[in-house]
């Protein structure tokens, strides 16, 4: 089986393979050694996003401790769609059920490198332009996210990486550290321009070379051409076969 | 789970994820509605392809009749390591195994489609081009493919595609019909340019329209963002939850 990549996210993970996206990128770099797994969902929210968890993951739980995870999701399902657990402005509590879960799965793969990706700025003229385009004058009744709650957001979310001891980027700081940022990586205001998505494909890589594997260390999926002896190709398919 | 479009070939297939690629394009439509795997593995011909068989579709062959399809395979794949099979001109008889094999699967499983592609065709010129920059003199004295060639491949393919009722996209004639096909489709005489692969995406799209689903009427995986109440989100994941 070839690892996988999971990219789960919301519209800026869902559109990462259009023309320049960060996920294509990452698909490309990690040929025949990876499979990049696209799960963004655009729209969604902290609190949507709960209810796929659990069908997102279900091999992984069964691969593992089944009884013991089984039993634990469940709980937390039906917490969830008890709305028990969920409160919408207390997304500290969300992320950290959240985050506690993908840690236990963490301990029990040690082989699963789970990396928290903070939202990129938010570019508030241009979000305004963008709404004026679509919507014209009705768009100032509409409310619209600040770059300020977009940054509570991303020191949240770096806070409990550390917490969890995981990797994180947070591309609200790292995008900002460029001048004409708003222009340059976002395309109206939110989503992300090629500069933008290049910058996020660059951190993934860099994150990944650090804590997990760098593509050029990663062995190919069955042999590489140059190691198949035409006269006699079997050989080097051989030894891969007899290890599954 | 989500329908799988698994892309299986040669280095034109591997670098699909490239930008500009194929595959990448593939995923872009299919996004939220299908998973776009690339098993392209450059520098393999149809007989170093086969050793992959057994390896790619093994879920598949569990799901479907496991003895009498694992007992084909067995037999298959000892024919091949001793090979009894194989002699490399007879690109007809491996052809003719290897599909009467993904025929077998097609008829377990009515929902798999399976779609034949073609190379695109050979600029010797181009190649020739190619070769003298990275080989200088040396060049000469390599071995090259000819587009002739590659068109008794193609029509082998799209004749055994018509003998097996599946669809078929034939680059190599499809190409040729455009003026100046050697520069615009093609960046060594053989792997694709951008507009190349442009060419590639749009007649996979036209066969999976018209043999299969269009994306834009296959259904989205979770519910769209449209959809989800955000006052009793539970409410529209339950249906898809209480499927699973």
């Amino acid at each position: 089986m070839r690892p996988q990549i999971v990219l789960f996210g919301d519209s800026i993970t869902e559109q990462s393979f259009r023309s320049g996206g960060w996920g294509a990128a990452l698909a490309d770099t990690y040929s025949r050694k990876a499979d990049i797994v696209n799960r963004g969902f655009g729209g969604y929210n902290t609190r949507w996003a709960l209810f796929l968890l659990h069908h997102l993951f279900p091999l992984r739980l069964l691969l593992l401790q089944p009884y013991f995870l089984e039993q634990m999701m469940q709980r937390f399902w039906e917490e969830l769609v008890q709305g028990s657990m969920c409160q919408l402005m207390n997304t500290r509590r969300i992320f950290g059920e959240w985050f506690n879960i993908l840690r236990l799965l963490q301990e029990c793969c040690s082989t699963m490198l789970i990396v928290l990706i903070t939202p990129p700025p938010v570019d508030e003229e241009g979000r305004k332009e963008y709404a004026r385009a679509l919507y014209g004058e009705k768009a100032m009744k509409l409310p619209e996210r600040t770059n300020e709650t977009a940054g509570l957001y991303a020191e949240k979310c770096v806070e409990l990486a550390r917490e969890l001891d995981l990797p994180s980027i947070n591309l609200w700081s790292k995008m900002q550290e460029m001048d004409g940022w708003q222009k340059k990586f976002l395309r109206d205001g939110l989503h992300l321009t090629e500069d933008g998505n290049a910058v996020v494909y660059q951190e993934v890589v860099r994150v990944f070379s650090e804590t997990w594997l760098p593509a050029s260390k990663m062995p190919y999926d069955f042999p590489h051409h140059s190691e198949i002896d035409p006269e006699n190709p079997g050989k080097a398919f051989q030894q891969q076969c007899l290890g599954v």
